[in-house]
């Protein structure tokens, strides 16, 4: 069964996802430190972690995010699971990379509110992760670029693989059963894998919100044309991937529908203008859900303790 | 040499730490899951682990804390680290045990800000929950309290063995230095250890906070009076565990002292009328230094997605 499948698979418009070839274990290590270290925001009290919960699927399962002094966010936290395989960073597709994408949240007023000058000043009066960052990068500069660098090989790092979605790509035909099946059907043939396709389902491309019926929303993200100021681009968001979508609730960028089968029946309805039946919209989720994959296994970092000259955080300041 | 050590310590007022005996595993396994469940909280973004983070000793490092809606806290938030070997907790000691403690943070407005009644229909409502109470506690029933009994058991795995003065204390002369060494002679002559004492260094009394002076604080709390409205414990504070504390600064319950050098002047002074010189302060320092052990191991847990039917979180109602 396994050989008999695999040539079938090929021509598939999705793939299995693959680990990250060449992370730098070192590097990685240092990244989760801060990735989990609420010292790099301004409160003392907020680390990426807050946001991109890595027990709920990298995301914070909420509407919008809480930042800073309890800020109520603009948009919806995007799981950063598997983050790296998408063509670029944040909804309209402003960063890069993930290395470019790592400096915004701890500088940005609404999240964590802290500078790039405030944070390096932090890690520079911590012995031990002078230490590390010497140790790390084989030198004693410690600049916003280091820590961007070790962030965002610990985020290469959190790819989930072996879904049992995959491993019916990979040929095993009991890996999910007919109704899943039946889902992943109607996802190819409804039209879903024109913008959900590749190893991340999403990720490929921009396109528009709402292209056939218009998308009714209060949030006033603009998409891609925030980026680039072509009107064409007007409402055009990232494709969002679909891997572990099943724990990323709420949907949209923002975060409008509670459950997947609200948010297939609002694509199936103004992506591509179809009304699927309960079956049908059953069936869509169920195969979605064969793209949990397995959690990055992450033993909780023990951070380095401040020093007596660290700058102590003023969280009601 | 390690035989020869031994006999001596028996003596000591200071014992080692022994691992618990008998923590229930399963129990545990899900208290773990509660432990860094924020769904426990109205906002869906505060967990036990918000303010006694793992990463970091088990406190949040912050004066006094950060709850639901940014406010801020009434107290220094303690460690959660061998807090199963503390007669009683909180700094009133107002809850005897970890199980009775574990229900107040999520009904409290300040703190997690939930109902009990809300935290238990939220596992309720999902499916993997249910399961796993029922196979840890053997029937269908789950309420607040198999929520804090598995919490609670949870909390005592958190305990931290083998420092360098445990190490020393079982006789391994080398496990702590000349400085340690004197600084630990004079934290048991100058009478630090008629409060610090036990294998927590503490957590077996209450004591008046300024005993001989009197402590300057804008901080309300009055301690032990709170619990017993008896005048001659106002001002009275569960003696807190001196383990990890070089990890759990700010100091005292109110946060004020931001490093052990200042903490140990103000013992000095106000607990037993001595003014330390710098080389003393210094030495005291270096041996409570000693006092960190290893930190729990802790694998993230991946916490069960919410069903379509679980209430959403509202942040910012
Ligand atoms: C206060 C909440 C909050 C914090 C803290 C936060 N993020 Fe985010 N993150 C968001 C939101 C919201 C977005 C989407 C913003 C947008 O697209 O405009 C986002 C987007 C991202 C993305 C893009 C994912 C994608 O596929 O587009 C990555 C990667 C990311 N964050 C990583 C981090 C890192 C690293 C940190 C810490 C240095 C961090 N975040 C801190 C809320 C937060
Ligand atoms: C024309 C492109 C396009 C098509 C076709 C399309 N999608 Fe989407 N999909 C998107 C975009 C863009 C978003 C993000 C929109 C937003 O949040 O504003 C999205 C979001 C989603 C989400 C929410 C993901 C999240 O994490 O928020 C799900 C689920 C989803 N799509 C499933 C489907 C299904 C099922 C189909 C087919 C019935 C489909 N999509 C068809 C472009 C498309
Ligand atoms: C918003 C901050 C916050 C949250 C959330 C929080 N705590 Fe606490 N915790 C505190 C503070 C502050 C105290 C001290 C209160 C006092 O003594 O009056 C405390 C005290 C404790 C103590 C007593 C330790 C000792 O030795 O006296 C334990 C145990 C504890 N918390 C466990 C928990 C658990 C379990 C949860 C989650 C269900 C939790 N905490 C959630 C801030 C918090
Ligand atoms: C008479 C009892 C008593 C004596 C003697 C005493 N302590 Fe304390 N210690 C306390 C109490 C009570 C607290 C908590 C007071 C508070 O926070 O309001 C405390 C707090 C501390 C703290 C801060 C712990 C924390 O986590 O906040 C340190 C450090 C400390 N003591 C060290 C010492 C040293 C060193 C000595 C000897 C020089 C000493 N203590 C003598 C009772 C005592
Ligand atoms: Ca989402
Ligand atoms: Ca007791
Ligand atoms: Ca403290
Ligand atoms: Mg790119």
């Amino acid at each position: 069964a396994l050989l008999a499948g695999a040539p079938a698979r090929a021509a598939e418009p999705v793939q299995p996802i693959e680990l990250p070839k060449a992370v730098n274990p070192a590097q990685a290590e240092l990244g989760k430190k801060l990735w989990f270290d609420p010292r790099l925001s301004r409160s003392g009290f907020i680390s990426c972690n807050s946001c991109h919960n890595l027990s709920m699927g990298g995301s914070d399962n909420l509407k919008t995010s809480i930042g800073h002094n309890w800020q109520k966010g603009p948009i919806n936290s995007p799981t950063v699971l598997n983050s790296s395989l998408n063509m670029a960073q944040f909804w309209d597709g402003r960063a890069e990379d993930l290395r470019e994408q790592a400096g915004g949240p701890i500088a940005n007023p609404g999240e964590m509110a802290f500078t790039h000058e405030l944070a390096v000043d932090m890690l520079r009066s911590i012995p031990q992760y002078v230490a590390e960052f010497k140790q790390v990068f084989g030198s004693d500069k410690l600049s916003i670029a280091e820590v961007t660098t070790a962030i965002a090989a610990f985020e290469e790092t959190l790819i989930t693989p072996n879904a049992r979605f995959d491993q019916w790509l990979k040929g095993d035909m009991k890996a999910i059963n007919d109704q899943e099946l039946r889902g992943y059907q109607l996802f190819k043939s409804a039209g879903c894998v024109a913008c959900h396709n590749g190893p991340n389902l999403g990720g490929t491309s921009f396109q528009k919100m709402g292209l056939i019926e218009p998308y009714q929303t209060d949030n006033p993200a603009e998409g891609r044309y925030a980026v680039t100021k072509n009107d064409a681009e007007r409402f055009n968001f990232k494709v969002p991937t679909l891997r572990n979508v099943e724990l990323t609730y709420p949907y949209f960028h923002d975060g409008a529908a509670d459950t997947l089968a609200r948010a297939v029946d609002t694509m199936g309805r103004i992506q591509l203008g179809k009304t699927f039946s309960t079956q049908e919209n059953a069936d869509i989720v169920a195969f979605l859900k064969t793209l949990t994959g397995e959690q990055p296994r992450v033993v909780l970092p023990i951070l380095p303790p401040s020093s007596d000259t660290t700058q102590r955080p003023r969280p009601f300041d």
